[in-house]
C-alpha cells in the first residue's frame, strides 16, 4: 500500500510503480547523455537516480537546442522549518540554474497550509516564510537569476490566471486527484489553481511563451497532472517536470522525512551535538543485532538511513560512496562508524549552512519579485 | 415554483415566502419609525417596501445610536451594460450615504462571471468594470466616501482574507446553498470567498472592528447566508443586509430585468428613441385587449410593468403615484397615455444620467481604492 499526495505520504515507496501510475518517464541513460552535452558533468543526483523520473525533458531539451531557454519553477510551502529533506530538490536546481544558467521561480504558497492545517494561521506561515527564506538564500542561488514569489504578497500577480486556471478545472478532478471530498473546504479545492501559476507567470510578465523546468519531490506531481493539461488551453507551453525520491526519515527507510516529529528530522538549524545524538538515537540502521555477527555477515546498506543520506546527500564522490557501501557490506564499517562518516559530513555542511544562513538575513529583499 | 441563486432568477417570485425560506426579517412600521429618527425621511424605496426585507437592521441602528457607525457595502459584477434594474439598490445605497453621512465600499468581482460564464473573458470583464464604473459615478456617490474595490486588482488586499473564510465553508455547504456540483469549477466553488471580504476589509485595514450594511438584491443573499456564519468566527461583526426586490422585466412581472435579452431590458446609454420603441414595443400592459373594454372595466397597474416602472423608480411622489394608479384602474388613463408618462421620465433621467456618466469618465481615479 502506497498512498501519495501532495499532503500525505504513506506505506512503502515503490518508484518505479509511480513512474507506472502517475504516468511519467523513467531518466534513461540516453537522456543523461543529452543532458551532459549540455552541463558537461552530471549530478550525482542524476546519476545515482535521486531524480529518477520526468515528463517532457526531452522536449524542454528540443526547445532548448533551438535557443528557446527554459526557467526553473520550485517551491516551498512555509509551514514549519526546514530540514535536510527539503535540501534535495532545491541543491538540485540550483545546479540547473547555474549549467543552464536560467531564471528560477521560488513559489512560497503561503496559504495552502493555512487551509490543510486546522491550526496554523498566516502569522504563523508569515514567521515561516521569512524562515525559510534564509536557507533557500543560503543554498547560493544567483540572486540576479531567483525571484521568490509569495502567494498572497503577490496575488496581484497570481489570482487572475489562477481564476482562469480554476475555470478549467472541475471539483470531480480535484476530488479524484487529491482526495478532496464534500468535507474539504473551499481554500483546499481552490488551492491547486494557485500552485500552477508561476508554471506561466514569467510567460504573462515578459509577454512571451518560455519553457518551464519544475523540478519538485514526486508527492507534488499531483498538481501538475492537473495543470498540465489546463495550462496549454491557455496559450502557454506545458511546464516539464523532473521528480525526487523523498529523503527518508531517520527512523526508517520508508516514508519520507518530515516535520511531523521531531524524533526523525534533522533540521537546517540544529546545533552539531543535536545532530550528533539525533543520529546516534534514531537513524535506522541496516546493520547486525551483534558486533560480532556483523563482522561476520555484514550490514545491508540499501535500507541503513546513514548510508541513504549520505547517497543522496553528503558524499559526491562515487568512489567513497562505493567504499563505503562495500565495506558496510562486508561487515568491515560498523554502523557506529558510518554514523559518525555522516555526523562529520552533516555538521560540516551545516556549519557553513549556518553561516550563510546569518549572511543571508541582509539579502531577502534583493529575491522578493 | 421559484429559483432564486447569485446567478439564476426564475418562476413567479413571492417576496413574502423568500423571507420564509431565507430566514429573513420583513421590513417592519417599526423600524422605518427608527430609521426615520435619524434620516428625518424615509426614501419611497422602503416606504413602498421595494427595500422589504433586511436582516439585523436594528442591530446596525443600536451600534450607531451608540456612536459606533457602519460602512455600506454593496457591488456589481461587471459583465455587461448596466441597465434600470441594476440602479434600484444603488439609488438607495446613495440614499443611506447621504442620509448616515458613511463610507461605501464598492466592490467590482471581476473574476466571478467569467468563471459562471462560458465564453467571457478577463478582456470582457475589464472592458465592462470601466463602463459600469461610470454609472455608479454618475449616481452621484461622494468621492471622498466612496471607494472602488476590483477584485484581481485588489488581490493584495482580498486573497489572504478570502482564503480565511475559505478555510471555515466546506464543499456541502457550496453545494446545498448555490446549488453547485461535482461538475462545478474550482473558481465558481472559491468565488463565494471572495464576495465575503468586503464586509470586513475596512475592520482589517483600520484596525477596528466597524458594523457593515449591506444593500443587495435579494438574489445575492446566499453569499452572506453562508459568510455571515463564518465572518464573526474571524473576529468580525456579522454583517447587516437589506434586500431590495428586483425590477421585472419589459417582457412582464416576473422574473427581472436581466442583460440576457436586448427585449426585456432599457439600458442606461439607451437613446430616447430606443426608450421609447422598446417601451411602446416591449412593456407588459396590466390593460384590456381593446379601448372600449380598458374604459369600462379599467386595467391592471399591478401587473402592468410601466406602472411598476415608475412605482419602484421613476415617481418619487406617492400623490402622484396613487392618481396614476387609480385612474389606470379605473380605465380613464390608457396603457398608451401611461408607457408616455413613463417614457418621458425615464429620458428625463437618462439625459442628466448620460451627462453624468460623460463627466465621470475623469473622476474614476478619485474613486479607485
Amino acid at each position: 500500500m502506497q498512498k501519495i499526495t501532495p499532503w500525505e505520504v504513506e506505506g512503502d515507496i515503490d518508484y518505479s510503480k509511480l513512474i507506472k501510475e502517475f504516468g511519467t518517464s523513467p531518466i534513461s541513460d540516453p537522456l543523461l547523455k543529452r543532458i551532459k552535452k549540455h552541463t558537461k558533468e552530471l549530478h550525482f543526483m542524476l546519476t545515482r537516480k535521486i531524480f529518477f523520473s520526468h515528463r517532457d525533458f526531452n522536449w524542454l531539451l528540443d526547445e532548448y537546442e533551438k535557443n528557446n531557454k527554459f526557467f526553473l519553477y520550485t517551491g516551498r510551502a512555509p509551514s514549519g522549518d526546514i530540514h535536510l529533506g527539503h535540501l534535495v530538490p532545491w541543491i538540485f536546481t540550483k545546479w540547473l540554474q547555474d549549467k543552464f544558467n536560467v531564471e528560477l521561480l521560488f513559489q512560497f504558497p503561503d496559504e495552502e497550509k493555512v487551509v490543510f492545517k486546522k491550526d496554523l494561521t498566516f502569522e504563523d506561515t508569515e514567521k515561516f516564510t521569512k524562515e525559510n527564506m534564509l536557507d533557500i538564500i543560503a543554498l547560493g542561488f544567483n540572486p540576479k537569476k531567483t525571484k521568490f514569489l509569495i502567494d498572497t504578497k503577490h496575488a496581484n500577480l497570481m489570482y487572475k490566471p489562477a481564476m482562469q486556471v480554476a475555470k478549467k478545472i472541475t471539483f470531480s478532478t480535484v476530488k479524484a486527484t487529491f482526495g478532496l471530498n464534500n468535507q474539504s473546504n473551499l481554500g483546499q479545492i481552490f488551492y491547486t489553481s494557485m500552485q500552477a501559476v508561476p508554471a506561466f507567470l514569467p510567460s504573462i510578465l515578459k509577454k512571451k511563451n518560455i519553457p518551464c523546468l519544475i523540478p519538485l519531490a514526486i508527492d507534488q506531481d499531483a498538481h501538475f497532472r492537473v495543470s498540465r493539461d489546463v495550462i496549454p488551453k491557455l496559450g502557454y507551453y506545458k511546464p516539464a517536470i523532473i521528480h525526487s525520491m523523498f529523503l527518508p526519515s531517520l527512523l526508517g527507510p520508508k516514508g519520507k522525512m518530515s516535520s511531523s516529529s521531531e524524533q526523525d528530522t534533522i533540521y537546517t538549524t540544529d546545533s552539531p551535538s543535536t545532530v550528533e545524538s539525533k543520529i546516534k538515537k534514531y537513524a535506522f540502521s541496516g546493520g547486525k543485532p551483534t558486533l560480532a555477527e556483523h563482522r561476520k555477515k555484514g550490514g545491508n546498506p540499501d535500507i541503513d538511513v546513514s548510508f541513504q543520506y549520505l547517497r543522496m546527500l553528503f558524499e559526491p564522490d562515487n568512489k567513497k560512496l562505493s567504499k563505503i557501501y562495500n565495506d558496510y557490506k562486508s561487515g568491515s564499517l560498523l554502523t557506529s562508524e558510518l554514523k559518525e562518516i555522516l555526523i562529520k559530513k552533516i555538521n560540516t555542511f551545516l556549519k557553513k549552512h549556518q553561516q550563510k544562513r546569518e549572511l543571508a538575513k541582509k539579502q531577502v529583499n534583493k529575491f522578493i519579485l
